[in-house]
């Protein structure tokens, strides 16, 4: 299967150059390299190396081109968009889109015109960037009636409402807004994502694919976060409660329900939980329960890793290659040398308890530094008469230092237990 | 496609159940209703109506049904299960299995099998219940090299640490146990779940689909939470973590590292929100970046949508049916009428800057009780000379007379501001 690319923006740019980093990867998967046939853009990406395939200027070119199987459309906008779209289907192409006003505002008609030609159009990119949500509602949820969604949809709002929050007062909107356009979160215009325009598009696509109904964009109630201010979050904290802009569907019976706007969530609640531009959805199934999918809502490498997994489905479910039935082809499987868990660095908690005399701590200390390991924290605690709680968390170790360190730690004659050790999960190095 | 469902314990009447319940809105996905044509258990089951269905207590008798298409396997255990599943594919059978111990120990050969009879075996549901989770493995991140996974992976273990920590030191190891067991979430022989075995089971599974590498149950460090006592779960917390079971394993190079233990994790991170028999599962894709599905792990039902979402997929990739291309058959989306955002009921919170005057909130309560609003919080504060803030949270009322009250108070003299007014999200009336 070849695959033409359509805009070569942020998204356009990852995408390619993500399949280029990956393909070796995404081949053992599918017994296939994805093979970018060609590229239409108005101009070169400064990120992207081309001199290896066709380049056109004209977008169309590309819809037009007999060799290619799978279009992705990542020009963005509504009318060139669509009329792109529309005829790569009406050339017997796939389509791939990360376009959320698109499919949201023009979805039905572009659907009924894939379904007359036997092609697919896949948008999992469109909502909620790297989180396979798409896919989790269409096809995990596939044994579900699907009862309700809530999420946190649109990234830029996110951001903004946890730099207030977190501000203590202190940012306004105003000065948020301001410091996400300049981190590229926002954009010099930002009516669409604070207005609640784009978590609207991606609410109508959501509740369509969830709930069997068609596309109702113009059904939407949205509200934006451009009323929110510094005394409402504080109120709203003083009160157990965050403010986050939430997307909302209900289907009930005969009825469906789409809101978009700013809400109160319990501070404890999982979704007071996502924070700066992530995206979380909550999907109430009726028999799997609420499950709920977070990541990255945005982003070049996120967004590409939907659009490529989309590609990844055509060429799956096309070709012959339904059999790698652990995700990969069976040939491909690669035997990796085991690290065994001593190999593993990551700090520690230790827990000791000791005779409560003079210059313990002091012959602890020495047996630690002996081997490297220094202490980050340290709570003592007399727990009972003559012996002490002693707990330590380390530096991150190697665990068969540590684990020596813990051996002559338990032979102390102060030490009156066999030290317990429970690791910490240091989530950038697990 | 006709399937046969080989045990009738929780999960297979839950399985023929969700089949019977939802299975118009299964065939408003895939054009086909799911056909249960035989049922292999020792005895019947209370909560399942059999009458209609061809009941036989051999379940090898099922697998050897020429009619059958796919076998679902949940009579679980390991021998019986391994013989059960072989001649299913061998007689060109696909299978469906909610069995991790099966797959973590025997997978490969079982694998190997399929491939050659070109059958597909599919096991979403032996991994965190009615999560997608393999789904999202093994197609969402195809596009990315999976560098890491962390997970809480077995309820029992969640529900018992979950339990000690809310307790505040009051309740053990052995205490919580035992009410687990009382309520059904840990066996009578709670070893499996308790020393991490379980968990390796599933650990197991995900490195081999995330990473490409077969499946390596013996290589997997193992360790429980026997240990964890609530001395340890409380020091913990005054160093500002909290202490989960926790599958980690990570792909680095030509290198693999399984680990399955209890950990300290940083109190504010999603991973230490979960709580209860939830389970929960972090991707680490060197695209999508990290991304995380959360659920429930276990259960009757959420089992079964795992199951069935497989049956599904083996139907959707077998049948000519890939273009229902927002997940549902064209002619099988319904029209539905849509409620307003006015006719929807729930809390609110109201700001009002009022005057500061006797009487003022008593004439705000008037208002309120007239549209049959109460109260629930209240706070009341000088922010200017002169001025006061008022915040309310109201009881759950219809926002069409909520908008009425707020209009009303708009209005009076005492009240300076046009009332702000946001919603409140209840999430078990979203």
């Amino acid at each position: 299967m070849k695959v033409g690319i359509c805009g070569l923006g942020t998204v356009g740019s990852g995408t390619f150059n993500l399949i280029l980093k990956n393909n070796s990867e995404i081949e053992r998967r599918i017994g296939n390299q994805i093979c970018v046939a060609q590229v239409g853009c108005r101009r070169d990406h400064p990120d992207c190396d081309l001199s290896d395939v066709h380049v056109t200027r004209d977008v169309f070119d590309v819809v037009r081109n007999p060799d290619i199987d799978i279009v992705i459309e990542v020009i963005g906008g509504i009318d060139v968009a669509r009329a792109l779209v529309l005829e790569a289907i009406s050339n017997n192409k796939h389509v791939v889109t990360a376009n959320k006003a698109l499919i949201a505002e023009h979805g039905q008609e572009i659907m009924v015109a894939a379904s007359e030609k036997g092609v697919q159009v896949k948008f999992e990119a469109a909502v909620a960037g790297g989180i396979p949500i798409v896919k989790a509602i269409r096809e995990g949820m596939a044994a579900n009636k699907v009862e309700w969604i809530i999420g946190i949809i649109n990234g830029t709002s996110n951001y903004i409402l946890s730099k207030m929050t977190e501000s203590g007062g202190s940012l306004s909107f105003v000065d948020v807004l301001k410091d996400a356009q300049e981190l590229g979160y926002a954009e010099a215009d930002p009516t669409f994502d604070v207005e609640g325009i784009d978590a609207a598009h991606k609410l109508t696509i959501l509740s369509s694919i969830a709930f069997g109904a068609p596309l109702r964009f113009d059904a939407i109630f949205t509200e934006g976060i451009t009323q929110i201010t510094s005394d409402d979050i504080d109120y709203a904290g003083e009160l157990g409660f965050v403010i986050k802009h939430l997307g909302i569907a209900r289907n009930q019976g005969d009825t469906i329900a789409m809101r978009v706007h700013p809400c109160l969530v319990a501070a404890d609640h999982m979704l007071a939980q996502v924070k700066g531009v992530m995206n979380a959805v909550v999907v109430g199934g009726d028999a799997a329960g609420p499950t709920m999918y977070y990541g990255a809502g945005a982003g070049s490498l996120p967004t590409a890793s939907a659009i490529i997994s989309d590609v990844v489905d055509i060429v799956r479910s096309s070709g012959a290659n339904i059999v790698e039935n652990l995700g990969f082809e069976k040939s491909a499987l690669i035997s990796k040398k085991v690290v065994m868990v001593g190999e593993v660095v990551s700090r520690a908690y230790l827990r000791l308890i000791v005779s409560d005399q003079p210059g313990v701590m002091a012959r602890i200390s020495t047996i630690l530094s002996q081997h490297k390991i220094s202490i980050e924290s340290l709570i003592q605690k007399n727990a009972r008469a003559g012996y002490a709680d002693v707990v330590i968390i380390t530096n991150a170790i190697l665990e068969e230092t540590l684990d020596i360190a813990v051996r002559k730690l338990s032979t102390m004659d102060d030490v009156k237990n066999d030290v317990k050790r429970i690791r910490i999960a240091d989530f950038f190095n697990v």
